[in-house]
Formats: structure tokens, C-alpha cells, sequence
């Protein structure tokens, strides 16, 4: 999933849409400045059974941790996110976090009361960003003094919601009050409520493909990862040190973009105008229209921080998702909370597993948020949701 | 819009699906065998202006031409699609035309009453293909003996119907009957209600953009296009006597099948097993899920047949559609089938285009065809509107 805040070309590229996000709704800021801190551990071992020598993800938080250690509230990024869900590490960033929306003092998942944790995962997408901090086959491998590349193991959601665990051992805390993400974030929140049960009574999983991920988006991922592995430049995933795959990577994050948007959007933000105003598109095999020149520049504004390596773990870990076997497992009481328009995880997907949860004797319920963004309607229109985010929240 | 029918690695890929098709309804073939003709004509002028010397495009036809010349119905295919939409060429041939279910004696297209004619396009992507005749990058240009490459001039939905059109003018037909096509067809089906209104008493545009082409799906067609320009083989058009750009081309169809597709297609043909038993996708970068190396045959099978350039150009003339302006100047009824499910033109966009019909005071109905293949459903289970069709027909 997209993350446009913090990328000023992908900015300029989708102006429209960040103002009709800002005439959605007030996004005051999460009031204070956000500590954005590093977790490490030694010898971390995935579910396939491979060691990694030293795993370091970036984490922050909002609120306060209460005596008990029992008020924490785990939030899990997209596919594309980081752990910045609220306010700002800074004044002059431009955007808060995704979520800042629903998280702060008086909101839905209120910081008065809740402490809530936000995590970057393994394998995150964005290792140019200055302020995240992940392990991937971008990382040095200890043992040769180079980046892992493809020698990195294969990693997994489990893996993500072990990494998760092991900081909130660290911390002292042994139960959750919930755990939420959307897309990615709610893969991993169904990780969470079967991996360990005991500690997730409630789970939020927003544009969500429910317990498992459907074949239909195992094959979008397979054509997303395409682009990628199709640049020269990828060179077998051997390109740390050379030509980063610049081009792939712009063309995977362009399918990712308008996978997770929908017509509507396309609609009001570029119509059927074309890229430079004069070049008719049907004159010329080369003019373009300017939803192709936005998606571009939205592509191309993102690529130079993202890792293409780590794009492809992601994907993998995406398309190996799935608790469906280990439903029985599950105690908590779940919110889905899917999106109208949503081509990537449609609404019927969360209806079809929160009957699946009810049937075996889970509470499930499901609240639609709807808007012209489609799957990203789940980022950009979560305030929809504040009233039921809460009421699930408080009892 | 993908075709199975004639593509052997394409139908191992799809197996299941073809099965489903199978069980859908018997779907008797037309029972004469049908002959592939050719209409030639000279200096045609392009809608930008540019005359091609010589254009050549196949058609077929199924029943009888009246001595009144007025009992036509005209048939326009889709993206990936021919002009073979009933019967077969052969006796050997394993599958008739796409759609084979409504047209034949005694079908809702009935061949008793109706002269029911179907023509390739210009740049018809299946060059390779024996029986498809068509005019594109790929033809030779007779000022120079070599093929136009990017030299074509680009064409439009309008040069297609043009085309279309002075075949009709060849056999002495000025009257339609109606005109009727899927996806790329319906966009010519709205292009002719458009352009030679007083021709076209009736129109039936199945899943079908309505009377433009949405900017979303500009995007959408963007994507498709560039797996071909990375491909290097692809050499800025310039491939024709060295080796085609195979691996851009598969990537291309296999983005088109999965877009055409849906949900519920995948889960039943190939859920989440792995591509190769015992090979866990979790374990292993390279180890794929099924659905993953059936994208993969059905991409790589169909990209033999199918040209790059007239790709791209197939690309164009559907990004450029629009009839918008001249709607006032339809004077057909209309009969929207669009499909459940389906992720390129959703149902929405016949219902929006119907009503803005009916405002201007036209005739406008729609029916939904329903079931597992998302936008495909319009042409695997068109034999579900025969009775619309039918009953639109008959008066």
C-alpha cells in the first residue's frame, strides 16, 4: 500500500487527492513530537529455522505505558508504511502519521488511556528513509561484511509478529488491549491473534484479506514483483553498490499505487486531460494522458527510497500468509473494517471470515468505511470509524 | 481481454476454468463451418489524417444476407480477441468462437433471421495467428518493403469503425440491425451508435466502459503496456527480424488475464497450492505458488501469436475512446450486459451511462451477467442474457 506523505513528487503527482484528503476531515496533529527509537536482538530465528545474527526494527509510541503494563494497543504498518501511525518527529515534516486521524488525546484509540505501540517490520520497503530502521537483504550480513541480498532467509508474518514480540518482552508487557493494522498491518494483526491468542482479546484488522491471502492477490503480488525482476539493473537481486533496478521499482510502485486506489480517484484527480496540455494523446504514439504522467511521477518520486530486494521479501511474506488453519486458535473479538471499492481486499472478504469467526463462536463484527480512494479509503477515511474503533476499545 | 479458446498452453494453464466454462451450459457449436474472408481496401484515411496505403482485415459471417440487405448484425471483438465469435474454421478446431453459446439457429442471435457479421481490427494483436488478417505495426509498408514498425500511424476506435464500414459499404449494406460487442467491442459498439447513428437502430455493449474510457483504466492499460517497453528485445518498436520481446509480451498477457479475471476464478482453480509439490513457497525465494506459474503458462503461451507494437497500438486506440460529446448524436436503443465482478469496467459504469442515456431520452436498459470470472463472465457466461438479448432484438 502507498504511502504518500512523507514523498514530495508522489506529493505533487497526487495533489488532488491530498486535498480532498485534507477536506475530509480536521487532522490535527498527535500534540507531540514522536521519539522514534531501535529495538535489536541476537540470533533471531524464523520459522523456517535460520538464524540471523542481529535483527534491528525502528519502533515508537504514543502515550503512556500504565502501571499494570496492560494498556498497550499494537499497531502493524502496510506493505509500503512505517511505523509513523501519528504526529511528527519533527515540526517541518509535512505530514503526521498515517493514522493521526484516529490516534491522540480524545480520539478513537485515545492516548489518555491507551499506550500504543508502533512498529517498522522486518524487510521494510524503505531503507532510504533516514528515519526507519529494519533488517532485510539490504542489511549487512555480519559474516561477510556485505549486504545479505538474496543470501537474507526467506522471512514470514510470523516472523514480523516474533520480532513484535520480543520487543514488548523488552518492554514488560505481556498482554495487549488490542492489536490493529490496515492491508499489511491487519495480515499482521490475524498473525497476532493466532500466533499468540492469550495476549490479543480484541483485533482490528482494517482492508483486510481476512485469515489468509486470496490466490487472486498472490497473483497481483506475483505482477507486482514482475517489473522489478524485469530491470537489467536487479541483476539477480546483486545490485547493492551499483545502478539500483530505479526503473522496475518505479513500475512495481506505479501497480501498487493504482491497485490500491480506484476509478473515482482517477476521475477527479486527472480525468481524461491530457499529460501536457496541447499534446492530443491520440496524435501522437508517445503523448500521454496525465493520469500516466501522475502515476509516473508518483512511481518514480517513491523509488529512490524504497530497497527492491526488500519490495520482493515483502511480497513473498504477503503471499505466504495464512492462519486460516489455526482459526480455532483465535480468542479475540475482532472490527473489520473494510473499504468500498476496495480491489485489492474487496468488503466480501471481511463479511465472508467474520462469518467464519462468529460460526466457531468468535465475536466478529464489520464497519465499511467508503470514499473515492478505494483500498486506501482504509488509510485516508479511517475517521469513518472512529465511533466504532472506540465503542469496540472500551468494553 | 484474454482468449483461451485456441491457445494450448493457455488451456493447460486455465484447465480448471475451461471446465467450469464447460459445465456452464452446453454450448453446441454453429454448425456450419465458417470461412475466414479477406476485404481489402485502398488509401484509407486514418481519423488524424494520415493515409495508409493499403488496409487488409478478415471477417466471417453466420447466416444469410436478405434481398432487403437490412437484417445485419455487426460483431466487434475484443482486446485480445478476432473476429471468431461462433463456429469453427475446422472441424478440428477445439473450441468455436468466443461466442459460440448466443449465435447459431435458434440462439438468441438467431441465424435463421439475422446476417451476423464479425471483423478483425486494425492492429489485431494475434499476427501469428493463420487465420487472423489485420493491418498494424507489423505490415509492410509498401514504400519501403520493410514493416511500419512504430512508422503506423496511430489509429483510433473511428478508424477501426471506419474500416468496419466500407466493408458494409462493399456488400451493398447501409442499414444495421443492431451492433453488439465485449469490452474492446463495445467500445466500438458505442464508437459506430456514435459515428453513423442512423445505422444503428440498436446497440448492446457488454462489459463495457459506457461511452468513454475511464481514466482509471488509461492507467490500468499504462501498466499493461510496460512490461513490453522494458522488455529490451522490444527496442523502441524496432524488433521485427530479430527476436520479439517474448518476456515483455507474457508479463503483458499475464497483467490482462488477472485483471480480467477475479477472486473466486483463482480460489476454484488454484487456491494456495504451490506450483510444485513439496516445494513450500515459504521455504525458498524462487518456490511459487500454482497460481503464480499458471499466470505465468497462460502469459507465456498466448505471447507467441501476439505482436508488440499492435499491442501497444490496441492500447492507444482504447486509451483514447471517448464518445462522450457526440452522445446526443446516438440515436440506438441500448442494451448494457455488463458482469459481476468485474474489475475493469465495473457494472457501475453501465448503470452511470444508461441513465445519462435514458436523461437524453434514449432507450437504455441493463442486464448483469453473473459468476466466477469477474469481467471474463461477459464472455464465458453470456448465455445467461440470451433472453435480454433476444427479447432487445425483437422489436
Amino acid at each position: 500500500m502507498p504511502q504518500f506523505e512523507n514523498r514530495p513528487n508522489a506529493r505533487r503527482a497526487l495533489a488532488a487527492a491530498a486535498l480532498m484528503l485534507i477536506a475530509a476531515g480536521p487532522a490535527a496533529a498527535y500534540d507531540e513530537l514522536v521519539e522514534k527509537r531501535e529495538f535489536v536482538m541476537e540470533n533471531f530465528v524464523t520459522e523456517q529455522g535460520e538464524t540471523i545474527a542481529e535483527v534491528r526494527i525502528g519502533w515508537e509510541a504514543y502515550g503512556e505505558l500504565n502501571a499494570a503494563r496492560d494498556n498497550a494497543i499494537l499497531i502493524a504498518h502496510f506493505f509500503s508504511g512505517t511505523s509513523n501511525a501519528a504526529g511528527k518527529y519533527s515540526e517541518d515534516q509535512p505530514q503526521p502519521g498515517y493514522w493521526n486521524a484516529i490516534i491522540g488525546p480524545g480520539k478513537a484509540i485515545d492516548t489518555d488511556r491507551f499506550y500504543v505501540i508502533s512498529s517498522d517490520t522486518l524487510v521494510n520497503l524503505n531503507v532510504a528513509d533516514p528515519k526507519v530502521i529494519t533488517t532485510g537483504p539490504a542489511s549487512i550480513d555480519p559474516a561477510t561484511g556485505a549486504p545479505y541480498g538474496l543470501d537474507f532467509p526467506v522471512v514470514s508474518m510470523r516472523d514480523f509478529v516474533d520480532v513484535q514480540k520480543a520487543l514488548l518482552d523488552s518492554l514488560g508487557i505481556d498482554s495487549l488491549h488490542a492489536v490493529m493494522g490496515a492491508s499489511g498491518g491487519s495480515v499482521q494483526t490475524m498473525e497476532w491473534a493466532a500466533a499468540y491468542p492469550e495476549m490479543v482479546p480484541r483485533a482490528i484488522p482494517v482492508i483486510s484479506p481476512g485469515l489468509d491471502m486470496p490466490p487472486y492477490v498472490i497473483g497481483l503480488l506475483k505482477m507486482w514483483n514482475m517489473p522489478i525482476q524485469m530491470d537489467p539493473n536487479w541483476n539477480g537481486g546483486d545490485y547493492y553498490g551499483g545502478e539500483p533496478p530505479l526503473t522496475g521499482l518505479s513500475n512495481a510502485l506505479q501497480l501498487v499505487t493504482l491497485n490500491a486506489l480506484h476509478f473515482d480517484w482517477a476521475d477527479t484527480t486527472f480525468g481524461r486531460a491530457p499529460a501536457d496540455e496541447g499534446a492530443d494523446p491520440g496524435a501522437a504514439f508517445d503523448a500521454a494522458f496525465k493520469v500516466e504522467a501522475g502515476l509516473q511521477a508518483a512511481g518514480d518520486g517513491r523509488a529512490t527510497t524504497t530497497d527492491a530486494n526488500h519490495f520482493l521479501y515483502m511480497s513473498k511474506a504477503n503471499m505466504t500468509f495464512s492462519v486460516a488453519e489455526e482459526m480455532e486458535r483465535i480468542r479475540a473479538k475482532v472490527l473489520f473494517i473494510p473499504a468500498e471499492g476496495d480491489m485489492i481486499f474487496p468488503p466480501f472478504l471481511s463479511e465472508r471470515w467474520a462469518e467464519k469467526l462468529r460460526a466457531q463462536g468468535n465475536e466478529a463484527e464489520v464497519f465499511t468505511v467508503t470514499g473515492p480512494f478505494g483500498h486506501l479509503n482504509g488509510v485516508f477515511n479511517i475517521a469513518q470509524a472512529s465511533e466504532a474503533i472506540a465503542d469496540f476499545l472500551a468494553d
